[in-house]
């Protein structure tokens, strides 16, 4: 059986990656949507599992110390990380596996899975991600205006990346991550061979 | 504007290459399927500048002389080729094209314009291959044996190409060569670029 892709999504808090994942998941029900360890405690409504797989930072020094993590790094002093044993086991049984992390995390992915299809994604215009930080409504205009130098930094960055994706409308964003999947799959480099051949 | 994509779609007589194509034309009426230029005649049916453009072999050979060709083969005694101005003109202007041809000639194009994008299509099993060229019952039984060697020998170099799509059903193989045009659009390496970056 081939193996599965590996896939990464960032782009800029506020560019709505969450929700086109929502989206990609009603059109490719078989792929996982990787699930994150944190330290930081869950907050209301979170399930662990779920959201978030919430531990102590003890244990996940532990795991750090073990090189358990295909990714991991330390925000506002706390923990975040994937799995790698997790992952690259759902890999080996054929899943594709999207991990959604920032820039600093995709870039430790691809020094250890090389073949990662890196996905960036960005938001139409500056003054759309602007409105959408905004609209929230839960942050003071400090916070906004450190988010918004966050993100022009993070955006620097999708040069380090395989496709650039331009989220405009929720489920044409949706359609082009999908097609990348499919377009990825039927990729020489990545093993597609003729079915004749394979039966020779 | 971004340039267009150039495509090449190979793959072994017989594979169903043409059907294919009019299948994507309806899902991308502004694909370009390329025009060769032939010194063969016109069979009944053919049109002139819309099945080939028919030329005379002196004008062929002058055009050689010229290198006015993308890629161009001697074929059974005829000459067939890919115009290289009328391609990178509509290239220029933002369209894509893709050009059907085997695999010599795509290996030329890929060395005039290295960025094409090369498709092999193969059928899902060799039995449809041999199913779909006796069918036709328009060949003689050692004309089918030298066309299906003809075609292993073709098909053994799909490894030169990017893309390898299996020709299963018609609709579904159109929809993989979309989803691939669609994907390459979306490449860093392409130039896809933030718009909000454009603008600054």
């Amino acid at each position: 059986m081939a193996k599965g892709l590996l896939l990464v999504l960032s782009g800029p808090s506020g560019v709505g990656k969450g929700t086109v994942c929502q989206h990609l998941l009603k059109m490719r029900p078989d792929l996982v949507i990787s699930v994150s360890l944190t330290t930081r405690h869950p907050r209301p409504g979170e399930v662990d599992g779920c959201d978030y797989y919430f531990t102590t930072p003890e244990h996940f020094r532990k795991l750090i110390h073990e090189e358990a993590f295909l990714e991991w790094a330390k925000v506002h002093g706390e923990y975040y990380g994937t799995l790698k044993e997790t992952t690259l086991e759902q890999l080996e049984r054929g899943r594709d596996v999207l991990l959604e992390i920032d820039v600093q995390g995709a870039l430790q992915v691809r020094r250890q899975v090389p073949d990662t299809v890196m996905i960036f994604m960005v938001p139409p215009s500056w003054e759309a991600l602007v409105e959408r930080i905004c609209c929230r409504g839960t942050e003071s205009e400090e916070q906004i205006r450190r988010r918004l130098a966050e993100a022009e930094k993070e955006i620097a960055l999708y040069t380090e990346y395989d496709y650039l994706i331009v989220n405009d409308r929720l489920e044409e964003t949706a359609g082009l991550i999908n097609a990348v999947i499919t377009a990825e799959k039927c990729r020489v480099k990545r093993g597609a061979a003729p079915p004749c051949w394979e039966a020779n």
